[in-house]
């Protein structure tokens, strides 16, 4: 089943996208506390159906969720970092207020050259796993999507913690989710691109990760408990814009899409600083004052 | 005005802490909407009145607030890291369900061979800052709490990203929260202690932070808006476990108290692993599955 976030009746809701249109479920945060059972085609075919023109989409993501980003987990990126392959995954974290749904904005910040891209999958946790065993881990992904984890170089750096430059607002852009009995395995391989103005600039594939999905869930697991709807942003692979020479930044007016075979994708605008940023419409934020 | 979280008609409210006992404010994310509407005497004095006795507190946090934790803050601290002082504020992240009130338990996660404490100023942003001069940032500070950024060591050093030791389910424990109209000026020195079952272990003042609050907010509205509930960490002094010789974790057991002058104090408590987490009572986390 393909899912979305969305504004419906004054909520932020999960839906089913259907060829018919959208099929709302439940607010976002009752969702996750159950989403298994939520996602059949009887309750879905009991939904009322919205029509896709008009629907003002936002990320399908719990306000609180924890989105874990794990750096340097395709060894050709690792490389050209460059960096030594750990022995551990790197974990950054990201907040909600930071994600985006597909065609929004995201603005260059005041001290920034430009923006990065990094094409990465999103997986999606369905369950709670506290001390879980790889198998477990495994049946306890939910869904998958495509994520470009948007990179403020400049900030990343800065000091030794990346924090502050995976968190621009609007920059961790997110497409519909597919839940993990419709969409192919990425251990299998699946292409993996990003492509600027239309030209690819990263092009790998999922079998290439160093830790597989549900080793990184079996690892975070260990912890801290993690819940149905926390997010893990699995790495990207090479091709990123600061590591060339020259360097390419995306600057505003460019627009950059991740794609995952048999996923989907996800593209993002890049404006100037003046801009009002694509953030405020994430999940629990009051709108603008 | 003192503030707290607390669970009241089936939601998570902000309330003022008054002699004659809890005063709800509003839902917590309505509060943040215009926390600085709604903390009037008026207002107050026109909520019902909730006796002390039998209230569920929890953090009065948004549940997409960010955490935004300032390392390497204070010299004598870098120092026995040890550190080089930076040039800029080091900054990880935690996730809202890591929080906890006080008098809450905190298991040792599985493969640690403890916690570590780190007494800490608490700032919470009472406005919007986006590229903000120092002296908005300034006026955009809200209130202040104690905090116990307390800390899986191991994990934290793992790799070269801090934020899994970071976020143990119930180990950011904040105190309430003092609005700064009724709070002292950390800048003029505000003693700040941690207590290890009732032993002294840390010792400082407030105004030996390397970053003030204000140059903090401003610094990171630079990178993304801040937005009112945000909270901002502002680091820890010397004497922190890890450091010492020999290194001293805490234990099941154990409870660590982070006190500040003119502000309150925060207090936790240490259980073994298979103890449940403190954790799960944070705004907006679904009960227990």
């Amino acid at each position: 089943m393909r899912l979305a976030g969305m504004r419906f009746e004054g909520d932020v809701v999960v839906a089913a996208v259907r060829s018919e249109g959208l099929r709302p479920l439940a607010r976002v945060t009752d969702f996750w506390a159950d989403p298994h059972g939520l996602v059949t085609d009887e309750f879905v075919a009991s939904r009322p159906v919205v029509p896709r023109h008009g629907v003002e989409f936002v990320p399908p993501v719990r306000p609180d969720a924890r989105i874990l980003c794990v750096g340097l987990n395709y060894a050709d990126h690792v490389a050209e970092g460059p960096f030594s392959v750990p022995d551990h995954p790197t974990i950054f974290g990201r907040w909600t207020p930071s994600l985006a749904v597909t065609d929004q904005h995201v603005a260059v910040p005041v001290d920034e050259n430009g923006l990065d891209w990094e094409a990465e999958l999103l997986a999606v946790v369905g369950s709670r796993l506290s001390v879980a065993t790889v198998d477990e881990a495994k049946a306890g992904v939910f869904a998958y999507a495509c994520f470009n984890d948007i990179t403020a170089r400049r900030a990343q750096k800065l000091t030794t913690q990346w924090t502050i430059g995976k968190n621009v607002d609007g920059s961790g852009a997110m497409s519909e989710l597919v839940t993990v009995d419709e969409a192919p395995d990425p251990a299998t391989g699946l292409r993996i691109t990003a492509r600027v103005n239309g030209e690819v600039t990263q092009d790998a594939s999922t079998d290439q990760m160093i830790f597989r999905v549900s080793d990184l869930l079996a690892f975070l697991s260990r912890s801290f408990e993690l819940r149905p709807g926390d997010l893990v942003a699995t790495g990207t692979p090479s091709g990123v814009g600061y590591a060339r020479t020259p360097a390419w930044l995306l600057q505003a007016g460019d627009s950059v899409e991740v794609a995952i075979e048999g996923i989907g994708s996800v593209r993002s605008h890049i404006v100037a600083t003046s801009a009002s940023s694509a953030g405020a419409a994430v999940a629990g934020v009051p709108a603008g004052r």
